[in-house]
């Protein structure tokens, strides 16, 4: 054969449109297969109906509708109450992927990349030939407008086919009808799960789930408080490209180096400009656009060798350690399980993007104990459903022994099998997908450690937690015996011998020789007195519920000397405190501290306090340290290690 | 706080460059971290580089290159002597995201996106700020064209720094010179590892690897012929999708549907056209461009109901069984594993694209008991190293219960514990990966499907193995026993009693009561006197190392009555077969068959055949079944069930 030479070849090099690109590798955008098409659309579509909502600080009300026509195809129809999309917008925003206003914006959201709803739309026509329906009304006063559109694959751009107007209810709102080619039988599991799962960890939201048969399931809103919003940043010198620098400098209208640092990048005051210019022996007046490589080589090293404050997590909206304990007991209740055990760590960064993990395990009851641990995944309040295979929490919780956590796991890696699950959420400015579908989190070496050390602290936690309970078994067996039993033989003793019955304090202390606490938590119903007006008012217009959590600590002194020690209760962060007593040290953001009075052999003191602002259940057990006491001779406790 | 309008939100929304979408995300292309990116640099290179050299019919001879500056920048240089690159497709190649000639045409390639080496670029720049270099020659008695180049990302456009020309030795061939920050300490191995592979499953190739300290690695050609080229094909009915037919009739030059569907897809003749405009009611003269969606929802439906041939796998290259053999073996090599068993499936097609799966095993030696089983994965040649968690091959594995295969596997889900290594080759026109980076194959059931499929006939073959050692060592135990004591006893008797020794043939008989087949097989170097001249010299040109395989069967009657039956030898189809005696009654392309003349009671017929073409050790145990023949009197081989 003749060979082929370069020219015959570069005949056929084409530009290949981002649009055609998807199309042929749809299984990326998460459209593989019809059961996952099926959850990939609604997904992609509630994505945006919440991040809308949210960003115009709208409590969302969600509809979920799927039509299952012939065969296999599903209309499926997403309705939002949010600000609803400017007529010239839509075509962009559906018609053409890689376009959006949350890709270049620092900041937590669900959708980043531009590419998601568009997806649906290209995977709709490409499956059923159809066209995607859009209404949207932005005004209240306004009509709303209807506008039908396909993709033209070859450039990426929508083809809009037909306009129209209309008279929609709604104050402002969106709504999207697509047709997609879907399995509706095997991938109806999946969206409620997903809807599910939402709702719980977006429990300001309403959702609102109608089946093709007509069955309506409502996940009710549980929260009327929107979730900390989520402010834009600007990039952090720490994480910043040497190429991204260097392209920032061109584009910047600062005139010179000193005000394109302080005005472009997040953490950069005067003091840490000029540390900067100096370790990079750079003149701070500088024109940015007329540096060159080996000067931008030498700021952007200098970046690393100054000390630079970390960036603002305010970027950050993490689901919090009560949601999540609440989310755990709904996926498990009815398994009744030993515990639940949550641990969640500061906010840290990869290449200067703000990261925080929060993770969860639910322990015992009637989980399956030869089957593997199962894996809850979140990334910014959405749920993962598929490719866990291929998700940095996996790979985090697989490369810990948790043979020494009462997990079989042959050879000390991989997913453990047992009765347990795991619950794992990243929040960040940018979720490092393994791909388009948003499925599964990058092994970013940042991301995966902190995942790794979020569950050693559960485990650790679950660790102490068996601990505590053995030991105050054990105790409590001798507390018995030594509580009724002795006075019982000492009243019979003293009634046989007709003598007096003898104190019998003394001998308790020498047995017990220990400080014993112990906790019991009600709930109640506000009835209309709430115990501390103002506070709790203010709490309870964020929660439906009206519950108190009233915890009643006893700790009693069953050894022979008066003791005299500090007390501390970790509490949620977002619980309000309500009565207190005896009066608090200090109540901090997530703990309350007494310095207790000395407490006398056999002695007691009664603590209790109230918290609002939780649901009945999120506060079920006082975590409880204490300290200036040695912590062997506590039962229930555990010693204070700091905040 | 004021509502935010759909107004303000307007103004947010941007169009996203493709290639600012991968500076942001660069670990979906496969640039996560330091270590991967050493590695996706290296792998787009030399994928590039083969897939070019085989277009063009040349044997490749790849030169890699890394160069480690100061800290953590890393030079990576590919080299080929592939046919080059015009000059005007230069930056478009290699400066411009989604630009290529494999994305268009239906075959197997490396190479199927058209992002790979551009995004080497992107990286290279975004972490270094340096620009790319290009060197390429494209006729033999020209001078090569020198190329800098960077990436516009806002435009996605290449923008070229330097032009020039220069004098190079080679014929043709191309060269990157791309610099990127990198982890080379760790690595190195993985790019080791990749080479080291890649050179296994592409035995035409040389790969020469230097490393920074000088070291040079060269990666030998074993084999001087060029894989079986893959021919690109079109689309087959069966796999198109509504949306690109009705796009592919927009554009079709054809004026009648009839001519539409024969000239722009595969497997459609006028009976088999004729046969769907019929069943979709039709007229076979309609203008495609004139076709409503209703009337192309009917020539979709009506493709899945009528006959078409399957696609041609000719578009497809495997690897072959002995490769993949001869790949585990030197894996294995210091481990001397107990058995290498592989399988392969039969061409298949998912969405109309044709793949094949390959598979292998490998068992015992010194392989550690107590460690995950081990996972090799290729796609289309090319070994896949990360992201193995993600994999559809991962998936088929783990669902498989190993543990009657004697692996340990704790809930029979997951991969198993135990002395195995695993193999996994996937060739497709289209290999369906999880993301840019081809790290994974996604979860399409199709492939699946076949993955756990051939894995399964491996472990059949592993548990049949296992059977005929067992079933062998026994007999043996009673062979040894009456062919060497009976004798003995027998002479003995007969010396003390002073009798003939009688003959023992008939307890013999009686008490083995099988058929014994036992085999030997040898490698004898080529000294220029070649056993049959014509058929081996054919065959060794494309094989360096110039052995013969010699395999010797013995069948020995150990029934008390004469036995006649087919012998059938299982041989890999890339043999070539040189003498065979007894004579043969059929040699087919992949197994020897022989009618065995009746043999008597204690009876022996010995059967000899040479295969060229392997290498010393590829062929390795004879693969035999018997016919005709109550197989569970026969020792050493199994009921053949049909080719």
């Amino acid at each position: 054969m003749a060979k082929i030479t370069a020219h015959e070849l570069a005949k056929k090099q084409k530009e290949i449109s981002v649009a055609e690109f998807f199309e042929r590798n749809k299984h990326i955008l998460g459209f593989g297969n019809l059961t996952r098409a099926l959850l990939t659309s609604v997904k992609e579509g509630v994505d945006n109906a919440l991040d809308a909502c949210e960003e115009a600080d709208i409590l969302p009300d969600i509809y979920v509708e799927i039509q299952n026509h012939e065969d296999e195809e599903c209309k499926v129809i997403i309705e939002d109450n949010g600000p609803g999309i400017v007529k010239k917008q839509i075509p962009h925003i559906f018609g053409r992927l890689l376009y959006g206003s949350r890709f270049h914006a620092i900041m937590q959201s669900r959708g980043q990349q531009g590419i998601g709803i568009s997806a649906v739309v290209l995977y709709g026509q490409l499956t059923t030939g159809k066209h995607a329906k859009i209404i949207s009304k932005v005004e209240e006063d306004r009509p709303a407008a209807v506008m039908e559109l396909a993709i033209d694959t070859n450039r990426n751009r929508a083809e809009v086919i037909n306009r129209e107007i209309m008279h929609w209810d709604k104050p402002t709102g969106n709504r999207v009808e697509i047709s997609i080619m879907a399995d509706y039988k095997r991938g109806k599991r999946f969206v409620y799960d997903y809807l599910q799962s939402t709702s719980i960890v977006n429990p300001h939201a309403q959702i609102i789930f109608k089946e093709p048969g007509g069955t309506e399931h409502i996940f009710e809103r549980t929260s009327e408080v929107l979730p900390k919003k989520s402010v834009e940043i600007k990039p952090h010198p720490y994480g910043v490209e040497l190429g991204t620098l260097i392209k920032m400098a061109k584009h910047t209208k600062s005139r010179m180096l000193s005000s394109f640092l302080k005005t472009e990048f997040s953490s950069m005051g005067s003091r840490t400009t000029d540390a900067a210019c100096e370790r990079a022996q750079l003149d701070k007046s500088l024109s940015p656009k007329n540096m060159t490589r080996d000067q931008f080589l030498a700021l952007h090293k200098a970046f690393k060798k100054v000390k630079i404050m970390a960036p603002s997590t305010d970027c950050l909206s993490p689901i919090g350690e009560t949601l999540i304990k609440r989310s755990l007991k709904h996926e498990t209740k009815e398994i009744s399980p030993e515990f639940i055990i949550t641990a969640s760590r500061p906010p840290s960064t990869y290449s200067g993007n703000p990261f925080q993990v929060e993770v969860g395990l639910v322990y015992g009851g009637s989980l399956p104990k030869d089957k593997q641990v199962r894996l809850f995944r979140f990334a910014n309040r959405v749920p993962l459903l598929y490719q866990q295979g291929g998700c940095a929490t996996t790979a985090a919780v697989s490369s810990i022994d948790w043979r020494r956590y009462g997990l079989d796991q042959p050879s000390g890696k991989g997913i453990p099998t047992g009765p347990a699950i795991f619950f794992a959420h990243l929040s960040s400015t940018l979720i490092p997908f393994t791909s388009e579908s948003k499925e599964a989190i990058a092994d970013i070496p940042e991301i995966e450690n902190e995942i790794k050390l979020a569950f050693r602290e559960c485990a650790r936690k679950v660790q102490r937690h068996i601990h505590k309970k053995v030991r105050r078994k054990k105790t409590r067996e001798k507390f018995d015996l030594i509580t009724k039993i002795l006075p019982e033989i000492a009243k019979k003793s003293a009634s046989m011998l007709n003598k007096p019955v003898p104190s019998l304090n003394e001998v308790i202390t020498k047995i017990m020789d220990v400080v014993w606490i112990e906790d019991l938590i009600e709930y109640e119903k506000i009835s209309g007195k709430p115990v501390q007006k103002t506070l709790l008012e203010d709490s309870l217009e964020g929660h439906k519920e009206g519950i108190i959590t009233k915890s009643n600590i006893m700790v009693v002194n069953y050894m022979r000397k008066p003791q005299k020690f500090n007390l501390y209760v970790v509490i949620p962060e977002d619980a309000v405190v309500g009565t207190v007593t005896p009066k608090p040290t200090r109540i901090a953001n997530n703990y309350i501290k007494w310095n207790l009075d000395s407490i006398h052999p056999t002695g007691k003191i009664d603590v209790h306090f109230e918290l609002a602002g939780l649901g009945k259940g999120d506060f079920d057990e006082n975590d409880m340290y204490i300290e200036n006491i040695n912590p062997s001779y506590v039962i229930g406790a555990d010693k204070w290690e700091g905040e």
